[in-house]
């Protein structure tokens, strides 16, 4: 398993130089704080803790396992300890409000930190990354004698939570939720039903797991108009603040799964539990939904992570591995071959990965920056402001999670491609980054999913192709903004011809869709990589443009070879992944009769 | 897991409409005894052992994986009866010579058993499939005495075989090969040295094991021109054809991996091992290529293998999966929602594997033809017509196994896919497809390596594009006899622009290759893929024409919707997988220095 190192150049680099965090900080009512020093000393302890703590779990909590025995569950070895001192490093509080004990800093810093921490850890990572959304739930829905009951536990770390969504019968339906509600004469209710896939759901990290539940209430509409919230913890807090009376929700099992296999992923019976209601009655799948956002840019960092563990595996094989000659001549000719990375075939490979690691950073950074704009307006009350950013990101959101997931995994495997039959060894780790990549296109909406809710929420329903218009508007105007950066010379023809072609589709999809509604979704998935092969040109010309300046100021004297390697990545990207995205383009314009017509059972004679 | 259930009638739609399998049974010199009759009894006898013995084993096989202890390797519970019943259902001799207890039929009929037993259970298949390989050297280089003493243990199967090429410092490179053949006073040879990933090099499975191992002796020159063959048997055999003396090859250790965790991988050290020259003296690996092709068409099987059982698990679970309404209305207005392959994008997937299976079959089986003709001209002596269909079956095979084997890992991700989050989880059987699917494009020559093969010995060096030429003017050649089928008018101009194309970019490779020499392995990988796509394209449309005659020409009234079916998937393959060829022709025509320029020491700035 690759020892992770985390990336600081790079990070410095896109929060620094592309992206000016300092700047977007200062705009911030929170961002004061976050002054260059402490984003700085929060980066390098992130850094040392995910590096030689979390890293070093990583291929035996895979090995290991979770255990499960009689509703209890034993994460691997080491996990308890490295999760103690999470909580003394008081990591979990990074961005939750001082008054409940957190430290009150910008969402983007803890998107920072749970980057790298995933990269080195994901299945760690799951356990308080579950604890985010249920905070998060908390914080905007709860009472004020729910976030005091809850909040400060939860902040410090000591509790954890989950998202109690799925059950047997459905995942992304959840309309057919049939976990029941009834209310008691003392303003609570009985939660009863079975809960499946509940990540985090059950394991020995924490003293108490406040779980979230969406369930219906007896008298409740059909579908998705009759879900409520509930916080139903394990252990039903005292007036204390401490853990009281064991609730009757319980764990069944956890699941045999492909990879993060140190992620307990439990069944929960919920028998009668005792449930406090969140939230409006019935408002509970929009609740959901209103944050939905931000949770789905925490999985799309997974498309990021695993690309840049798995090319930081690659790399150094790559430098090591003998075989065969360059077919440009001997490259290490004192050697009996010459190390694999002077065959341009392997190159392809890296620099794919580096792309994808890179190219996708710089996405995840700036949309980390629209949910700092958003929160921020938010807490200023500016419900205008709020509404854009909450646009822009809807409509970004399903793009990073859709096309980085699998970009990811795309990425993973070249990883373990790059070691040839050794890849496929469980000793080398790298088949470890691949099974645990793969879960990232599953969950939280499939790429499927993001894809229907890309084109037809995001860009059809609610904005008639206006987020896209507007977005390609900015890229053009970059574009005329750099016209004389004789590296983007090099991209702007190209961009201005997918800004137009962008568009162009979406109108097509649009009309078609008038008499083919099919069509959204059989154009969906490939609407969705074109996209993101459109946004990620952006982000690495705009890398490109950063890095030239750099050069021609002479400002990047320290390390010149770095800014000349972003060109040549950004080079890369242009020439090498971008054409992927025609053949995007030509599939999604079909008629959805190719797709529709077949009978579903004459889609096989023989079984 | 999806329990396997053989697809007969695609089989024989391809094996008697498409390729006319009787009539060219009929040219074979061995090809009489493969009548219709023998054919069908054949394919009804291995779909029953392969439905009813080798798939239970399956899943059962990955759960329990091989045992090691002390030596000895011991396989999963009920692999040793199922492959009991294979030696007495004497499927191993299938197509191998009767004058050693084979039946003597053509090796094309060995191709299907094989697709249809790997498909239902690949770690199983793996066992008789090294003993192929095996056998096949002694056959085409072994002395008399050295095919009696071996080959009718192996045809019958109560022995097994390996070849053991890899080492820990070299896999593809094999002039790197250290093992030693020390000459003994006897001609015998005393073998030392460690090979590893030897599948199926030790096991429980049958009384004797018989190595092909590469090997130099000591006055050997340096790299590939130094390496000879030897047979080395873990028991040396008696003069009455028995097992003898055990001899000093033993096994290290089994690798833990991925997938095809119940196939052995050994680790065997040959320690003063008494071994048999085989072949001449230096020039193994001369030798292994010479059947390099047929072993290789073996494993592309598993891009088809993988596809077809992933799409069979796939395929009832969308039929009953409900979750949402159909974009276009309601379809199951009875139920709760609809069934999942009312989702235009979930038919998308469903379709791509539809059509990955049956398309990489119909070239699969097309090239077993091939490779029968040219068994059958080295049987007649014919060196001329041999080295044709060498010539051909070698400009095939490198596409067949990297593009099937990529694309076949593709196929069993969508079925995966198709499951959700379900898909992640052992239980359903859905993901073992994929860890099993992901070796084959790592072993027999990674991706890279076939590419590099397909566009530099095969199409530049050897022929100068002559066989793309002649392959798409076979492929012309067919548009023109179809002309006025209504069906083909829809793919004929696609193709014929597809055969310039692919002419164009051989010759502009060729052209740039004479200053650029890197361009060769940068393009290789994009060449190899866009290679696949037109002749997937090609193989489609010819279904689609015999599909639409059997139609037209009422033969088709008994199962009239398996014809129409054959054309939408056409329809399917042309609209929406084949755009992506594009993407690959515009990627492998720009320069290598996209990919050389960036020096190996500037990839990464953090570690």
């Amino acid at each position: 398993m690759p020892a992770y190192k985390a990336p600081l150049h790079d990070i410095r680099f896109l929060m620094n130089e592309v992206l000016d965090y300092p700047a977007h900080y200062k705009t911030l009512s929170n961002g004061e704080s976050a002054d260059p020093d402490t984003v700085d000393m929060i980066l390098e302890g992130a850094a040392d803790y995910c590096e030689n703590v979390l890293s070093p779990l990583n291929q035996s909590g895979d090995e290991e396992g979770c255990h499960f025995d009689n509703g209890e569950v034993k994460t691997p070895k080491g996990f308890k300890e490295a999760y103690d001192q999470f909580v003394m490093g008081g990591w979990q509080g990074l961005s939750y409000p001082e008054e409940f004990g957190g430290q009150g800093l910008p969402m983007s810093l803890n998107l920072i930190k749970s980057e790298m921490m995933g990269t080195a850890n994901w299945s760690f990572t799951m356990y308080p990354g579950l604890s985010s959304g249920c905070m998060n739930t908390i914080l905007q829905f709860g009472t004020d004698e729910q976030k005091q009951t809850y909040m400060p536990k939860l902040v410090e770390g000591t509790w954890s939570g989950t998202m109690c969504l799925t059950e047997p019968q459905c995942g992304t339906d959840l309309g057919q939720v049939k976990t029941k509600a009834e209310p008691q004469a003392d303003g609570t209710y009985k939660i009863s039903g079975t809960k499946i896939f509940i990540s985090a759901g059950e394991h020995d990290l924490t003293e108490n797991i406040i779980h979230i539940v969406l369930a219906r209430l007896p008298d409740a509409p059909a579908g998705t108009r009759g879900i409520s919230l509930f916080i139903v913890p394990k252990f039903i807090p005292t007036a204390d603040g401490g853990v009281g009376e064991r609730n009757t929700v319980s764990c069944g099992s956890i699941e045999h799964k492909m990879g993060i296999r140190a992620s307990a992923t439990a069944v929960l019976n919920f028998d009668n539990a005792t449930g406090y209601l969140i939230g409006e009655v019935n408002k509970g799948l929009h609740a959901m939904f209103t944050f939905m956002n931000t949770a789905r840019i925490g999985t799309a960092v997974q498309g990021i992570a695993h690309a840049e563990l798995s090319f930081q595996g690659a790399l150094p094989y790559a430098k090591e591995r003998m075989s065969m000659r360059a077919l440009s001549g001997k490259k290490d000719p004192d050697k009996v071959a010459d190390a694999i990375i002077h065959h341009a075939d392997v190159r392809r490979m890296l620099l794919t990965q580096k792309a994808i690691a890179e190219g996708g950073r710089s996405m995840i950074y700036y949309a980390a920056q629209l949910a700092d704009k958003m929160t921020d307006a938010l807490t200023r009350g500016d419900q205008a402001a709020f509404e854009d950013y909450d646009d822009k990101l809807g409509f970004y959101t399903p793009i990073l999670k859709g096309f980085l997931t699998e970009l990811g995994l795309e990425a993973a495997n070249h990883g373990m491609q790059v070691y040839g039959g050794h890849g496929y060894i469980k000793e080398w780790g790298m088949e470890q980054i691949v099974r645990d990549a793969r879960i990232s296109t599953l969950y939280e909406g499939t790429t499927g999913v993001q894809a229907l809710d890309l084109i037809g929420r995001k860009v059809l329903l609610s904005s008639k192709g206006k987020v896209v218009r507007e977005y390609t508007a900015e890229i053009l105007k970059f574009c005329a903004a750099h016209a004389r950066n004789k590296y983007l010379r090099r991209f702007a023809w190209d961009l201005t011809k997918l800004c137009a072609q962008w568009n162009t589709l979406t109108v097509r999809i649009m009309l078609a869709a008038r008499k083919d509604r099919d069509i959204v979704s059989s154009a969906s998935v490939d609407f969705l990589m074109f996209s993101g092969y459109v946004m990620m040109a952006y982000f690495w010309a705009q890398q490109a443009v950063v890095a030239s300046e750099k050069l021609e100021a002479g400002n990047g004297q320290e390390t010149p070879e770095f800014y000349k390697a972003k060109i040549k990545v950004a080079d890369f990207y242009f020439d090498r992944l971008l054409p992927r995205a025609q053949g995007h383009a030509e599939s999604m314009v079909t008629t959805s009769r190719t797709l529709t017509s077949l009978p579903a059972e004459h889609f096989s004679f023989d079984y």
